[in-house]
């Protein structure tokens, strides 16, 4: 038996991407990422870009600018409703890896998830996001900041979660540390041996 | 290369112990855990029975309750000074596995460290504890909740951190979910190919 799902929860500039991505392909598994944004449109009925806008990384700002406006507060909840039918359906569907959009959240009662958190020190995530994304004129310490913070708000507010805390996991990883290759190796053979047939507990 | 010093913080019926000694085994290194007591005994000069009484699991709340009363904090501090003096010492000697202790917090300036974090879901746990310890007057709900709340309460107080955050760790692990053989196999497996050689970021 092995995980038929498996989660990537992850920090901007820790290679839990491309993690993900190498454990899809090693596993044969359908991987999810960008391409969940289409889907989504699809499903809500919303313009991709207004999905890509109120995704997690973007304007998670958001819902809260609504509420406090009094106005179109729950399009961001139509559209998080959206995001955890389209997660549900891909998961039904066949075995796959699905990175952020707090899938480990939205399939929290599934007995087949293996869910893994990627995260890195900051030096290790400025190198890689200048090497992934390149020099921009914004500096590379408010570019991280300015993600980090969007994306742990972002699920913070959706998942009633505190961003990094261990046990919602079954495995953390520091992929600044260990290497992008040995966590892809680590998370290969744990979904490969994992045999849990139990929803992760509530912390 | 390969990390030259281990450190396993974990939950009580965690099985973080076991999981311990397994890859002290696996990688011929040295496993310190309860036997750190009459070293730390020797080097602060407090019989082993006062070291045993205030370690991490037994009266954690002690330095507090000393200092509430503002008799006797300091032998808290001086036992605490002698657990890290025990710890660098061992640490310099040669290749080991430490459990506990805030071992990773004291060797967190040493650049050859891979910091583990195991732990698991309470009902894991609690059969974990009976079939490790057997069953005592005690309920088991109050025996976890007790050694767990004495533990995490001893490793904040001393190390100023908050109990199951990742980033203070390169890995965690869910031993009840992953099954403690593949704990054991993570570890060894990140361990050998451990190329880190800078000391852990602080959080």
């Amino acid at each position: 038996m092995s995980a038929k799902i498996i989660t990537i929860t992850r920090e901007f500039g820790s290679g839990g991407r491309t993690i993900g991505k190498k454990v899809a392909e090693a596993l044969g598994y359908d991987f999810y990422d960008w391409n969940l944004v289409s889907k989504i449109a699809a499903e809500s009925g919303f313009a991709p870009e207004f999905v890509e806008e109120n995704c997690e990384d973007a304007s998670s700002a958001l819902p809260w600018l609504f509420r406090a406006q009094n106005v179109g507060g729950d399009l961001s909840d139509q559209l998080f409703a959206a995001q955890r039918n389209v997660i549900w359906q891909l998961a039904e569907k066949g075995s796959c890896v699905i990175v952020g959009r707090c899938a480990d959240y939205l399939l929290r009662t599934r007995t087949d998830v293996l869910n893994c958190f990627i995260y890195a020190e900051g030096e290790a995530k400025k190198q890689r996001i200048i090497h992934e994304y390149g020099e921009t004129e914004v500096s590379i310490d408010k570019r991280l900041k300015d993600k980090d913070r969007k994306r742990k708000a972002h699920y913070q507010y959706y998942t009633g979660r505190k961003w990094g805390r261990a046990f919602y996991y079954d495995v953390c990883l520091d992929s600044g540390r260990l290497g992008i290759d040995a966590c892809i190796d680590t998370v290969v053979s744990l979904a490969k041996s994992f045999t849990c047939t139990t929803p992760k507990e509530e912390d």
